[in-house]
């Protein structure tokens, strides 16, 4: 079984870049964790600065993944494209923001992947991820507390 | 250590409540599965209808606990006041909403709470706030992989 | 059967309050002219200038009553909060509004609570009332013209 | 004494037209009940689809009918002229719609009309009809209740 | 089977009115290839600079004709009402403008009547009535490419 | 020589309706001023409350007259028709409003026809038809000083 | 009796900008003709850059003029302290405009003066000057017609 | 005679709620001050999160206090019922916010209260409460200067 | 001679994607259709997801080609750089959408392209590209009907 | 010690200029109780109408003046220079209106000024001069209470 | 040959107002480099707060100097009339401004001179200055490199 | 050391698209001006019409070049993505464009890009990029005048 990790534009220097907002850990270190959390499970990393590419590996993993965490940058807000993408695939689709985006500036409110999304998170920074992979893994249920 | 799961207006229905949208699970069954999970945290459960009596919980408990788990239902959308609250205690806040309320009307679209919020995190149904409870346990950091 | 009827902030006010505006005769005189009309309905009255309290009454009644008559007063411009509280409940709910909201300021103009109203008046004064309560007695039907 | 019923454009289709929105039963038979429940009235109906000739009515009837009735269909949110003509005349005017407008598109939502109407009602259907013209023949009072 | 040709104001000047916006051929040339290319087809021609009595039109057509090819012209961007009837009714309506009107003014980018239309075009001058009308003989279908 | 004065809806109530704004004099006063004024002229009253009916005149007067005075009434600020048929025609047409229009609400700021009209005028009541008819029998020349 | 004549910024340059838009005749050319039309009349001119010498003026002569024609230029569209001397004052003012000012951008379309002005005209060029003088000269009144 | 003094949400917390903003000093050091500065006033206090229970004390004291000094902290921005009761009452009503509210978010710069109230200042911290008491003692006039 | 049609995100889905909206058929079937009715065009297809290639593909084409029928997708709605490459070439452009667009969210009714465009049309499905193709193929010209 | 007091527009008409507005005592009652009060202080009054000479005298006391009392009249609303002006000086400037701006048009209720004042005040007529020179004078300090 | 430099207002204190904005050289420092740079070119500097005198200067230069560099400062936001002015003249006016107006509050992100502008710079302190009389000495021109 | 010039989409076409906007020189010509003028920087030049790549290049050079020289073409006012990317590196950005964007189409206006470029200039043609790279050699200060 496969989860897709899909970053958009600028993810590629997390760790570099205003790391006050971002952090300093880097996507490596959480592909160390989850792979070491969940091994029964293929983690596929992708991170691209074109939004055609993201929108392209949206569909080819959109009908037979476990689950898709996408974190699309900047083009969140402004893709119609991607929106769409994710309203076309059947697989469960977690949108993931490191930074707390509704803290900033009032253009990355808005959110043109969240209306097809499963769920939605931000503030977490990489954790964050963790979280949304859980919840794929987990499938979104409280544990049965009848047993 | 404690942490306060603060629910709003009508959620006091939920089970009852437009089940297609909410699910038909209640509040009692997350506090049984969150005390099995974390039997070393206290957890402290509130629900209002009145926003000032949200506002007096947050004072209450923002000076001590570990943290709080907010879902200020509709007022979420209305209420400054909740949201400088937010901003004036110590505590770190994690927003949760049961549905996914950017797939809802335009006016669940904003939040005043959140720019004051640790994380947000919505659409996972009350799973989701086992997920905010699991970040605030684990202080939001990717597990050391170096060990 | 019951009819709750419900009263919003300031409401406590009528026949004070800018008579122009509201007039001189008050809720007293209204539940008169009620109990001889519909002597075999209980009509429950209660007021509250507290948002929530308004909310508790909806799910106390809304599973029950015959109907709900509501004027929210300024709650109504801007209440999700009891917007909800309307659509959760059973019980159907007429909006009733003393003075013709849609001649005074704009921000009187827009409602959260119409949409999930079954039907909606203004401008009547405390005659409104009346109708509203026979609509919910007469159950919005024509009379059979058959017979 | 007369009181004017006056329908603006499709109003011609009751009955026929999306019946799940607007019901089946017609205005023949709504003339029916009235004429039964006020026979001393004189009750004129009146429908077109032109904008100018439901303004040549309101002049016409406005300075000596009892009251007027009006459902000025889709023009309720477009017509400067019809408004300005109800604000011109003397006679009260009550308007109706048949849904409650405030559920559907966002553009029904605002009315020239309204600011110039004794009162408002939405949602009853037909029924709002017996409604508006028992205001108009009790002229908008409670009851004597000291009788 | 009849196909109505419905257009609305100023349109009795085409030809006459700003021919380098709509041209110097004439509605009698359209008939007159439309005749000709689908005989088996009555085509009713009808124009008013009347709102209402286009709606009259549509109400009469519009549970028996094959199709109706309507331009409105300047009521497009204006009447509901005319939006309403085009919802109301059941034979196909194809919208057509003789000019690109995204290429114009902004006001006559708004169009009450396209969310209710089969199909839409613009920008063709006559020559897309010719379209509407092969498209309303056509079915709307791909020619069958098995045989 | 003719010039057509060509008023719309509710305009036939000028000198009944609320004088405090519109006067107490009528068009047949005006008339008579303006056929003592200039004999030579033919002056044509026209005046409908239907849009389209006003539309009809500019089309029959607008390839021929000396110039039209036109108050729309409140088809001023809703009829883009109008507008566009204003712009259809050839002969000039100067907008005329008895009042301030920009001294009422403000959906009577905005006009469709002003941008396609030779001059327009308002607040002078009646009186502005005089001077409207002036400009059109001089020709918006100041007189020639030079002699 | 006077009447000052009142011109705002890039007026003085009348004849030489654009003459395209604003025409070759000058207000040299205007007071000539004023003078001989109207003897009895002192007639002032005043033009200035400067929006708070206009405000000056206005309180010089807004208290004994019979009347002003005002023509401040850019300053109608963002002064609203031009406005409130307008409104200070008690001589009629007659506000003015060479061109067509709605059929130019929208920010010329908001005047801050007309609410405050007794009239308003506009695209009559310099001959509209000629139009204010003269209604402010007759009083505003058709001639008597019962001579 | 009785000045009521009444504090919104989040006011319990000055002195202790971001201090860089609100300052250290608290309200039991402004109640001092105010009672040796006007001994023969009695000042009342109250403050409560609670919107309806600031609408209950205003209807208290609205009748009969000499002046209310109303913070109604965030309720200021949104409270249309806060703002009805201060119309309703008769007692004049000063509005004070301790910070610049203009200086900070834009949601902080519209008041629902202040076209109610009879005067307004910010930005004076807890000295504003005491200009406020000052204006109401002293009735806003100038001393006279005659003496 | 060559005919582009160009494709735009998510359109490689067709057939597949929400098939109540879009419907079953593919854009192989189109092609054969096209060039069994028009065989002495060339019909040069290409789809992508990157916005910049189709860019780069109406350079290509946009200087050599009878014509191009272009469906961007949701490009359409946020991309100004393929509207200016529109604008840029010399081959007339159709815009053509699948679905009725503006039956659909309203961040779908703008589009970048229109401006730009020789003709529109949506909501005729597959069909409406041999609308497209035939327009070009003819020349947007009514047949000479003078033969 | 300076204080200046700084007024705009049309504030030279005080006393004058709708006096139920802005009351009948003018700016030399002002001054003459001003010295009384506080004799040590040298109180420097200047009023134009001139945007710029208030930016000026603003530059001229602002790096000397114990504080600058300041009534931009109309400006306040329009002038991003006078906002400019009071940020780039030292002195502290208190913003005052004579009237309550917030009860009037709503192009009054937003201020360039007030984000850069010190402290604001409004609706306390003259008597708010009073006002703002003692917060001056008394450093807007509670009075020590300790001792 | 002359150059205008034209500085609007508070630009008299660069160098004094916010250095870490505006830096701590002054104008005096520009006129000194740009004399050592182009000795055959006469730079007039002129600077005022008041609106007005910087339409004088720009009508007095303005058909005459070789280029005007125009930094209008806070008036480039709101003055219509100052764009206009720009607008009448012949010479060619660059807009220059010292900081990044871009990176400061929306408000300054508007220009009414841009548009009439021959070009614009922002963002290089005192040496945009020097780029802009680079630009007006070599005409824009790139130089010719075929020599 | 390195110049990075940095174009976007359309770009390549300059010279031979819309002549009359974008004039009749290439970036070749440029570039042989930059080598002849500045013969130690080596200038980089590349353009793409795909968003990603203009980041990859941002990416690449952003971190050692001594400044880029950035014309986003139609991404500047739609690429939130470009504008990060712009903000997360270090060379100093200098966005330009040919043509004087603020006299054009009002989407034109906004940009992205520019609150986090170092400069901005426009309307200068080919020669814009001469005064950019000028600035980045000089490093945006006056020459030393002290000398």
């Amino acid at each position: 079984m496969t989860i897709l990790i899909l970053n958009g534009p600028n993810l590629n220097l997390t760790g570099l870049r205003e790391p006050e907002v971002y952090g300093v850990r880097t996507f490596d270190d959480l592909l160390v964790s989850l792979n070491r959390l969940y091994p029964m499970i293929e983690f596929v990393y992708f991170q691209s600065n074109i939004e055609g590419e993201l929108i392209d590996k949206l569909h080819e993993f959109g009908f037979s993944a476990l689950g898709i965490i996408l974190n699309a940058g900047a083009y969140t807000h402004t893709s119609i494209a991607i929106g769409d993408a994710v309203k076309a695939i059947r697989s469960p689709v977690i949108e993931v923001h490191l930074s707390n985006v509704y803290a900033r500036e009032e253009f990355r409110h808005h959110s043109f992947i969240t209306p097809n999304a499963k769920g939605y998170l931000c503030g977490f920074g990489l954790y964050g991820y963790l979280l949304a992979a859980e919840s794929l893994v987990k499938g979104f249920n409280l544990p049965d507390t009848t047993l």
